[in-house]
Protein backbone atom coordinates (compact mmCIF):
# COMPACT_ATOMS: atom_id res chain seq x y z
CA UNK A 1 0.00 0.00 0.00
CA UNK A 2 3.09 2.25 0.97
CA UNK A 3 4.87 1.85 -2.40
CA UNK A 4 2.09 3.14 -5.02
CA UNK A 5 4.95 2.90 -7.69
CA UNK A 6 6.01 -0.46 -7.59
CA UNK A 7 3.26 -2.64 -6.56
CA UNK A 8 1.21 -4.59 -9.25
CA UNK A 9 -2.45 -3.34 -9.72
CA UNK A 10 -5.29 -4.74 -8.89
CA UNK A 11 -8.97 -5.24 -9.57
CA UNK A 12 -11.31 -6.72 -6.30
CA UNK A 13 -14.74 -7.78 -7.53
CA UNK A 14 -17.79 -8.85 -4.95
CA UNK A 15 -19.70 -11.58 -6.90
CA UNK A 16 -22.97 -11.58 -4.34
CA UNK A 17 -25.27 -12.04 -7.40
CA UNK A 18 -25.88 -15.59 -8.96
CA UNK A 19 -27.28 -15.54 -12.36
CA UNK A 20 -25.52 -16.05 -15.54
CA UNK A 21 -25.23 -12.80 -17.00
CA UNK A 22 -23.78 -11.52 -13.39
CA UNK A 23 -21.29 -14.44 -13.42
CA UNK A 24 -20.56 -13.95 -16.90
CA UNK A 25 -19.55 -10.05 -16.36
CA UNK A 26 -17.58 -10.68 -13.44
CA UNK A 27 -15.67 -12.94 -14.91
CA UNK A 28 -15.09 -11.22 -18.33
CA UNK A 29 -13.92 -8.40 -16.46
CA UNK A 30 -11.53 -10.74 -13.81
CA UNK A 31 -10.11 -12.56 -17.17
CA UNK A 32 -9.67 -9.09 -18.73
CA UNK A 33 -7.26 -7.40 -15.58
CA UNK A 34 -5.48 -10.56 -15.30
CA UNK A 35 -4.79 -10.36 -19.07
CA UNK A 36 -3.95 -7.01 -18.63
CA UNK A 37 -1.12 -7.18 -16.15
CA UNK A 38 -3.28 -6.57 -12.96
CA UNK A 39 -3.92 -8.87 -10.05
CA UNK A 40 -7.66 -9.70 -9.56
CA UNK A 41 -9.57 -11.16 -7.09
CA UNK A 42 -13.45 -12.57 -6.74
CA UNK A 43 -14.59 -13.09 -3.40
CA UNK A 44 -17.85 -15.49 -4.09
CA UNK A 45 -20.61 -14.28 -1.48
CA UNK A 46 -24.78 -15.01 -1.18
CA UNK A 47 -25.92 -15.92 -4.41
CA UNK A 48 -22.37 -15.79 -5.92
CA UNK A 49 -21.05 -18.34 -3.95
CA UNK A 50 -23.92 -20.55 -4.42
CA UNK A 51 -22.70 -20.74 -8.63
CA UNK A 52 -19.46 -22.27 -6.84
CA UNK A 53 -21.44 -25.39 -5.87
CA UNK A 54 -20.76 -28.66 -7.49
CA UNK A 55 -23.11 -28.57 -10.27
CA UNK A 56 -23.96 -24.97 -9.87
CA UNK A 57 -21.81 -23.22 -12.99
CA UNK A 58 -23.96 -24.63 -16.14
CA UNK A 59 -26.65 -25.29 -13.77
CA UNK A 60 -28.26 -21.76 -12.56
CA UNK A 61 -30.97 -20.51 -13.96
CA UNK A 62 -31.05 -18.09 -16.49
CA UNK A 63 -32.41 -15.00 -15.21
CA UNK A 64 -33.84 -12.11 -17.09
CA UNK A 65 -32.74 -13.77 -20.34
CA UNK A 66 -34.91 -16.21 -19.93
CA UNK A 67 -37.74 -13.59 -19.16
CA UNK A 68 -36.87 -11.99 -23.14
CA UNK A 69 -37.96 -15.32 -24.80
CA UNK A 70 -33.92 -16.46 -24.79
CA UNK A 71 -34.01 -19.87 -23.93
CA UNK A 72 -30.76 -21.48 -22.29
CA UNK A 73 -30.20 -23.50 -25.40
CA UNK A 74 -30.43 -20.30 -27.94
CA UNK A 75 -28.23 -18.22 -25.70
CA UNK A 76 -25.50 -20.62 -25.06
CA UNK A 77 -25.67 -21.15 -29.14
CA UNK A 78 -25.38 -17.09 -28.97
CA UNK A 79 -22.55 -17.24 -26.96
CA UNK A 80 -20.64 -20.19 -28.94
CA UNK A 81 -21.11 -17.85 -32.17
CA UNK A 82 -19.85 -15.26 -30.28
CA UNK A 83 -16.60 -17.25 -29.56
CA UNK A 84 -17.62 -16.58 -25.73
CA UNK A 85 -16.58 -19.35 -23.58
CA UNK A 86 -18.53 -21.08 -20.68
CA UNK A 87 -18.53 -19.80 -17.13
CA UNK A 88 -16.25 -22.90 -16.33
CA UNK A 89 -13.96 -21.99 -19.10
CA UNK A 90 -13.74 -18.44 -17.77
CA UNK A 91 -13.20 -19.49 -14.50
CA UNK A 92 -10.48 -22.06 -15.26
CA UNK A 93 -8.80 -19.44 -17.39
CA UNK A 94 -8.96 -16.83 -14.65
CA UNK A 95 -7.24 -19.54 -12.49
CA UNK A 96 -4.73 -20.43 -14.69
CA UNK A 97 -3.96 -16.94 -15.12
CA UNK A 98 -3.21 -16.15 -11.82
CA UNK A 99 -6.57 -14.80 -10.90
CA UNK A 100 -7.50 -15.03 -7.34
CA UNK A 101 -11.22 -17.00 -5.76
CA UNK A 102 -12.14 -16.10 -1.78
CA UNK A 103 -15.17 -18.33 -0.59
CA UNK A 104 -17.59 -16.25 1.74
CA UNK A 105 -17.49 -18.59 5.34
CA UNK A 106 -19.99 -16.78 6.32
CA UNK A 107 -22.55 -17.31 3.62
CA UNK A 108 -21.25 -21.42 4.44
CA UNK A 109 -22.48 -20.89 7.47
CA UNK A 110 -26.04 -19.47 6.74
CA UNK A 111 -26.76 -21.63 3.98
CA UNK A 112 -25.22 -24.81 5.32
CA UNK A 113 -22.79 -25.20 2.66
CA UNK A 114 -19.76 -27.67 3.59
CA UNK A 115 -16.23 -27.07 1.91
CA UNK A 116 -17.10 -31.00 0.09
CA UNK A 117 -20.18 -29.01 -1.26
CA UNK A 118 -17.69 -26.73 -3.04
CA UNK A 119 -15.95 -26.76 -6.48
CA UNK A 120 -12.76 -26.65 -4.16
CA UNK A 121 -9.74 -27.17 -6.85
CA UNK A 122 -10.80 -23.03 -7.96
CA UNK A 123 -10.74 -21.49 -4.22
CA UNK A 124 -7.95 -19.48 -2.95
CA UNK A 125 -9.31 -19.18 0.67
CA UNK A 126 -12.35 -19.26 2.80
CA UNK A 127 -12.36 -16.28 4.68
CA UNK A 128 -14.27 -13.58 6.13
CA UNK A 129 -15.10 -9.23 5.76
CA UNK A 130 -11.47 -8.84 6.93
CA UNK A 131 -9.71 -10.59 4.09
CA UNK A 132 -11.84 -9.01 1.36
CA UNK A 133 -11.37 -5.42 3.00
CA UNK A 134 -7.38 -6.20 3.16
CA UNK A 135 -8.19 -6.96 -0.54
CA UNK A 136 -9.88 -4.27 -1.44
CA UNK A 137 -7.78 -1.65 -0.06
CA UNK A 138 -4.94 -1.86 -2.24
CA UNK A 139 -7.19 -2.44 -5.36
CA UNK A 140 -7.59 0.58 -8.35
CA UNK A 141 -10.89 -0.79 -9.43
CA UNK A 142 -13.18 -2.16 -7.03
CA UNK A 143 -16.70 -3.20 -7.96
CA UNK A 144 -19.78 -5.19 -6.77
CA UNK A 145 -21.66 -7.27 -8.97
CA UNK B 1 -9.20 15.12 1.76
CA UNK B 2 -6.45 17.27 0.16
CA UNK B 3 -3.62 15.58 2.32
CA UNK B 4 -3.56 12.40 0.14
CA UNK B 5 -0.21 11.49 1.96
CA UNK B 6 -2.16 11.18 5.77
CA UNK B 7 -5.64 11.43 4.77
CA UNK B 8 -7.59 8.16 6.50
CA UNK B 9 -8.57 5.73 3.75
CA UNK B 10 -12.38 5.59 3.17
CA UNK B 11 -15.01 2.96 1.64
CA UNK B 12 -17.92 4.53 0.11
CA UNK B 13 -20.98 2.51 -0.58
CA UNK B 14 -24.15 3.45 -2.81
CA UNK B 15 -27.18 1.48 -1.20
CA UNK B 16 -29.65 1.31 -3.91
CA UNK B 17 -30.75 -1.96 -3.50
CA UNK B 18 -33.55 -2.93 -0.93
CA UNK B 19 -33.50 -6.47 -0.67
CA UNK B 20 -32.63 -7.81 2.78
CA UNK B 21 -29.44 -9.31 1.79
CA UNK B 22 -28.25 -6.71 0.05
CA UNK B 23 -28.67 -4.38 2.84
CA UNK B 24 -26.66 -7.30 4.85
CA UNK B 25 -23.70 -6.99 2.31
CA UNK B 26 -23.69 -3.65 2.35
CA UNK B 27 -23.50 -3.20 6.68
CA UNK B 28 -20.95 -5.91 6.92
CA UNK B 29 -18.29 -4.09 4.19
CA UNK B 30 -19.12 -0.86 6.14
CA UNK B 31 -18.80 -2.71 9.71
CA UNK B 32 -15.44 -4.16 8.42
CA UNK B 33 -14.10 -1.09 7.02
CA UNK B 34 -14.83 0.58 10.01
CA UNK B 35 -13.10 -2.18 11.96
CA UNK B 36 -10.45 -2.12 10.24
CA UNK B 37 -9.12 1.64 10.82
CA UNK B 38 -10.92 3.19 7.38
CA UNK B 39 -13.65 5.86 7.38
CA UNK B 40 -16.59 4.46 5.98
CA UNK B 41 -19.30 6.53 4.62
CA UNK B 42 -23.05 4.51 3.07
CA UNK B 43 -25.29 6.89 0.46
CA UNK B 44 -28.64 5.09 0.91
CA UNK B 45 -30.98 6.41 -2.18
CA UNK B 46 -33.76 4.35 -4.27
CA UNK B 47 -35.00 1.33 -2.75
CA UNK B 48 -32.54 1.30 0.17
CA UNK B 49 -33.35 4.27 1.42
CA UNK B 50 -36.91 2.87 1.75
CA UNK B 51 -35.05 0.38 4.41
CA UNK B 52 -34.53 3.84 6.42
CA UNK B 53 -38.39 3.96 6.73
CA UNK B 54 -39.66 3.47 10.48
CA UNK B 55 -39.94 -0.36 10.46
CA UNK B 56 -38.24 -0.86 6.96
CA UNK B 57 -34.70 -2.36 8.87
CA UNK B 58 -36.69 -5.50 9.59
CA UNK B 59 -39.96 -4.77 7.87
CA UNK B 60 -38.69 -5.31 4.44
CA UNK B 61 -38.99 -8.90 1.96
CA UNK B 62 -36.60 -11.72 1.87
CA UNK B 63 -36.17 -11.29 -2.25
CA UNK B 64 -34.83 -13.75 -3.53
CA UNK B 65 -34.20 -16.27 -0.46
CA UNK B 66 -37.57 -16.50 -0.25
CA UNK B 67 -37.59 -18.08 -4.17
CA UNK B 68 -35.39 -20.40 -2.72
CA UNK B 69 -37.99 -21.89 -0.15
CA UNK B 70 -35.96 -20.28 2.85
CA UNK B 71 -38.83 -18.42 4.78
CA UNK B 72 -38.34 -15.50 7.00
CA UNK B 73 -38.31 -17.62 9.83
CA UNK B 74 -35.40 -20.15 9.04
CA UNK B 75 -33.43 -17.46 7.60
CA UNK B 76 -33.33 -15.06 10.31
CA UNK B 77 -32.85 -18.45 12.86
CA UNK B 78 -29.87 -19.83 10.40
CA UNK B 79 -28.46 -15.90 10.37
CA UNK B 80 -28.66 -15.97 14.69
CA UNK B 81 -26.95 -19.59 15.05
CA UNK B 82 -23.88 -17.99 12.67
CA UNK B 83 -23.92 -15.35 14.81
CA UNK B 84 -25.09 -12.49 12.90
CA UNK B 85 -26.54 -9.52 13.75
CA UNK B 86 -29.39 -8.45 12.96
CA UNK B 87 -29.93 -5.13 10.45
CA UNK B 88 -30.71 -2.83 13.11
CA UNK B 89 -27.70 -4.13 15.45
CA UNK B 90 -25.51 -3.95 12.34
CA UNK B 91 -26.41 -0.31 11.81
CA UNK B 92 -26.38 0.38 15.14
CA UNK B 93 -22.90 -0.76 14.99
CA UNK B 94 -22.01 0.98 12.55
CA UNK B 95 -22.86 4.42 13.91
CA UNK B 96 -20.76 3.82 17.06
CA UNK B 97 -17.42 3.05 14.97
CA UNK B 98 -17.96 6.06 13.40
CA UNK B 99 -19.62 5.15 10.05
CA UNK B 100 -20.96 8.18 8.15
CA UNK B 101 -24.55 7.99 6.56
CA UNK B 102 -25.85 9.76 4.00
CA UNK B 103 -29.96 9.70 2.80
CA UNK B 104 -30.34 10.95 -0.82
CA UNK B 105 -33.04 14.22 -1.03
CA UNK B 106 -34.14 13.54 -4.71
CA UNK B 107 -35.34 9.93 -3.45
CA UNK B 108 -37.54 11.42 -0.18
CA UNK B 109 -38.96 13.70 -2.55
CA UNK B 110 -40.16 11.70 -5.51
CA UNK B 111 -40.59 9.00 -3.54
CA UNK B 112 -42.48 11.11 -0.83
CA UNK B 113 -40.73 10.61 2.45
CA UNK B 114 -40.21 13.34 4.85
CA UNK B 115 -37.31 13.31 7.39
CA UNK B 116 -40.36 12.01 10.32
CA UNK B 117 -40.94 9.44 8.32
CA UNK B 118 -37.00 8.09 8.33
CA UNK B 119 -35.04 6.87 11.79
CA UNK B 120 -33.44 9.86 11.80
CA UNK B 121 -31.06 9.17 14.76
CA UNK B 122 -29.04 6.81 12.17
CA UNK B 123 -28.83 9.83 9.72
CA UNK B 124 -25.67 12.11 9.59
CA UNK B 125 -27.03 14.35 6.43
CA UNK B 126 -29.67 14.25 3.98
CA UNK B 127 -27.97 15.41 0.42
CA UNK B 128 -27.62 14.98 -3.51
CA UNK B 129 -25.16 13.80 -5.81
CA UNK B 130 -22.67 16.35 -5.10
CA UNK B 131 -22.17 15.64 -1.62
CA UNK B 132 -21.26 11.51 -3.01
CA UNK B 133 -19.30 12.25 -5.36
CA UNK B 134 -17.44 14.38 -2.93
CA UNK B 135 -16.92 11.52 -0.58
CA UNK B 136 -16.28 8.76 -3.46
CA UNK B 137 -13.42 10.69 -4.99
CA UNK B 138 -11.42 10.51 -1.92
CA UNK B 139 -12.30 7.21 -1.56
CA UNK B 140 -9.52 3.45 -2.20
CA UNK B 141 -12.91 1.55 -1.96
CA UNK B 142 -15.73 2.58 -4.10
CA UNK B 143 -19.09 0.50 -4.27
CA UNK B 144 -22.57 0.44 -5.72
CA UNK B 145 -25.31 -2.30 -4.22
CA UNK C 1 -3.63 8.46 -18.64
CA UNK C 2 0.60 7.78 -18.20
CA UNK C 3 1.16 11.00 -15.65
CA UNK C 4 -0.81 10.04 -12.63
CA UNK C 5 0.19 13.01 -10.64
CA UNK C 6 -1.72 15.29 -13.84
CA UNK C 7 -4.63 13.41 -14.91
CA UNK C 8 -8.13 14.76 -14.00
CA UNK C 9 -10.08 12.25 -11.39
CA UNK C 10 -12.33 9.88 -13.68
CA UNK C 11 -15.42 7.53 -12.15
CA UNK C 12 -16.06 4.63 -14.77
CA UNK C 13 -19.45 3.08 -14.87
CA UNK C 14 -20.34 -0.44 -15.61
CA UNK C 15 -23.87 -0.08 -16.59
CA UNK C 16 -25.31 -3.97 -17.14
CA UNK C 17 -28.74 -3.70 -15.57
CA UNK C 18 -31.54 -2.33 -17.56
CA UNK C 19 -33.68 -1.19 -15.34
CA UNK C 20 -35.24 2.94 -15.53
CA UNK C 21 -33.86 3.11 -11.61
CA UNK C 22 -30.49 1.73 -12.57
CA UNK C 23 -30.28 3.94 -15.73
CA UNK C 24 -31.14 6.99 -13.55
CA UNK C 25 -28.56 6.01 -10.70
CA UNK C 26 -25.81 5.71 -13.50
CA UNK C 27 -26.23 8.77 -15.35
CA UNK C 28 -27.35 11.07 -12.23
CA UNK C 29 -24.03 9.91 -10.57
CA UNK C 30 -22.08 10.87 -14.27
CA UNK C 31 -23.68 13.72 -14.69
CA UNK C 32 -22.51 14.80 -11.06
CA UNK C 33 -18.98 13.61 -11.75
CA UNK C 34 -18.84 15.75 -14.86
CA UNK C 35 -20.35 19.02 -13.07
CA UNK C 36 -17.70 18.66 -10.30
CA UNK C 37 -14.73 18.29 -13.16
CA UNK C 38 -14.16 14.55 -12.97
CA UNK C 39 -13.94 12.70 -16.36
CA UNK C 40 -17.10 10.33 -16.66
CA UNK C 41 -17.09 6.81 -18.73
CA UNK C 42 -19.67 4.67 -18.95
CA UNK C 43 -19.56 1.17 -20.46
CA UNK C 44 -22.96 0.14 -21.15
CA UNK C 45 -23.34 -3.96 -21.36
CA UNK C 46 -25.84 -6.64 -21.60
CA UNK C 47 -29.34 -5.08 -20.70
CA UNK C 48 -27.71 -1.51 -19.72
CA UNK C 49 -26.77 -1.82 -23.84
CA UNK C 50 -30.38 -2.36 -24.74
CA UNK C 51 -31.56 0.95 -23.47
CA UNK C 52 -29.57 2.51 -26.41
CA UNK C 53 -31.39 0.88 -28.74
CA UNK C 54 -33.40 3.43 -30.89
CA UNK C 55 -36.40 3.41 -28.29
CA UNK C 56 -34.97 2.18 -25.15
CA UNK C 57 -34.61 5.03 -23.28
CA UNK C 58 -38.26 5.83 -22.50
CA UNK C 59 -39.52 2.53 -23.46
CA UNK C 60 -38.39 0.42 -21.12
CA UNK C 61 -40.20 -1.12 -17.84
CA UNK C 62 -39.85 0.24 -14.33
CA UNK C 63 -38.68 -2.61 -12.58
CA UNK C 64 -39.57 -3.01 -8.82
CA UNK C 65 -41.30 0.83 -8.91
CA UNK C 66 -43.94 -1.08 -10.81
CA UNK C 67 -44.21 -3.44 -8.22
CA UNK C 68 -44.34 -1.02 -5.48
CA UNK C 69 -48.03 0.15 -7.20
CA UNK C 70 -46.17 3.34 -8.75
CA UNK C 71 -47.11 3.17 -12.49
CA UNK C 72 -45.19 4.65 -15.26
CA UNK C 73 -47.19 7.64 -15.68
CA UNK C 74 -47.12 8.47 -11.86
CA UNK C 75 -43.79 7.91 -11.26
CA UNK C 76 -42.78 10.18 -14.30
CA UNK C 77 -45.34 12.77 -12.98
CA UNK C 78 -42.99 13.10 -9.47
CA UNK C 79 -40.12 12.77 -11.01
CA UNK C 80 -41.22 16.11 -13.11
CA UNK C 81 -42.47 17.29 -9.63
CA UNK C 82 -38.85 16.59 -8.34
CA UNK C 83 -37.10 18.51 -11.33
CA UNK C 84 -35.25 15.54 -12.40
CA UNK C 85 -34.44 15.33 -16.01
CA UNK C 86 -35.48 12.61 -18.59
CA UNK C 87 -33.52 10.26 -19.34
CA UNK C 88 -32.93 11.50 -22.89
CA UNK C 89 -31.81 14.67 -21.38
CA UNK C 90 -29.82 13.26 -18.86
CA UNK C 91 -27.84 11.13 -21.03
CA UNK C 92 -27.39 14.40 -23.93
CA UNK C 93 -26.47 16.77 -20.85
CA UNK C 94 -23.81 13.59 -20.03
CA UNK C 95 -22.59 14.01 -23.93
CA UNK C 96 -22.39 17.79 -23.31
CA UNK C 97 -20.85 18.04 -20.63
CA UNK C 98 -18.20 15.93 -21.92
CA UNK C 99 -19.07 12.21 -20.19
CA UNK C 100 -17.97 9.29 -22.60
CA UNK C 101 -20.28 6.62 -24.09
CA UNK C 102 -18.63 2.93 -24.41
CA UNK C 103 -20.92 0.47 -26.37
CA UNK C 104 -20.07 -3.38 -25.18
CA UNK C 105 -19.72 -5.40 -28.73
CA UNK C 106 -19.68 -8.42 -27.47
CA UNK C 107 -23.44 -7.88 -26.04
CA UNK C 108 -24.57 -6.79 -29.63
CA UNK C 109 -23.33 -9.41 -31.38
CA UNK C 110 -24.65 -12.20 -28.26
CA UNK C 111 -28.03 -9.99 -28.66
CA UNK C 112 -27.98 -9.62 -32.51
CA UNK C 113 -27.67 -5.84 -32.04
CA UNK C 114 -26.29 -3.77 -35.30
CA UNK C 115 -24.60 -0.19 -34.85
CA UNK C 116 -28.31 0.75 -36.82
CA UNK C 117 -30.28 -0.74 -34.04
CA UNK C 118 -28.38 1.77 -31.19
CA UNK C 119 -29.05 5.56 -31.03
CA UNK C 120 -25.30 5.64 -32.59
CA UNK C 121 -25.52 9.46 -31.29
CA UNK C 122 -24.54 9.42 -28.42
CA UNK C 123 -21.79 6.50 -28.33
CA UNK C 124 -18.43 7.20 -28.54
CA UNK C 125 -16.90 3.85 -29.04
CA UNK C 126 -17.61 -0.03 -29.54
CA UNK C 127 -15.40 -1.88 -27.59
CA UNK C 128 -14.82 -4.68 -25.22
CA UNK C 129 -13.38 -5.17 -21.63
CA UNK C 130 -10.08 -4.06 -22.68
CA UNK C 131 -11.01 -0.64 -22.86
CA UNK C 132 -12.89 -1.18 -20.25
CA UNK C 133 -10.18 -2.00 -17.97
CA UNK C 134 -7.84 0.40 -19.50
CA UNK C 135 -10.34 3.36 -18.73
CA UNK C 136 -11.36 1.69 -15.09
CA UNK C 137 -7.79 1.30 -13.92
CA UNK C 138 -6.79 4.85 -13.89
CA UNK C 139 -10.13 5.80 -12.18
CA UNK C 140 -10.64 7.21 -8.73
CA UNK C 141 -14.26 6.06 -8.79
CA UNK C 142 -15.48 2.60 -10.25
CA UNK C 143 -18.79 1.39 -10.05
CA UNK C 144 -21.00 -1.88 -11.33
CA UNK C 145 -24.53 -0.86 -11.95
Amino acid sequence: MEEKQERVERATIILHSGEMDKLYSALIIGNGAVAMGMEAYIYFTFWGLERLKKGGLEGGKLSRMHLLGLGKWMIKRRMQQANVASLRKLLTDFKELGGHVMACDMTMEIMGIGREDLEQEFIDEYCAVGTYIQAARDSTVTLFI
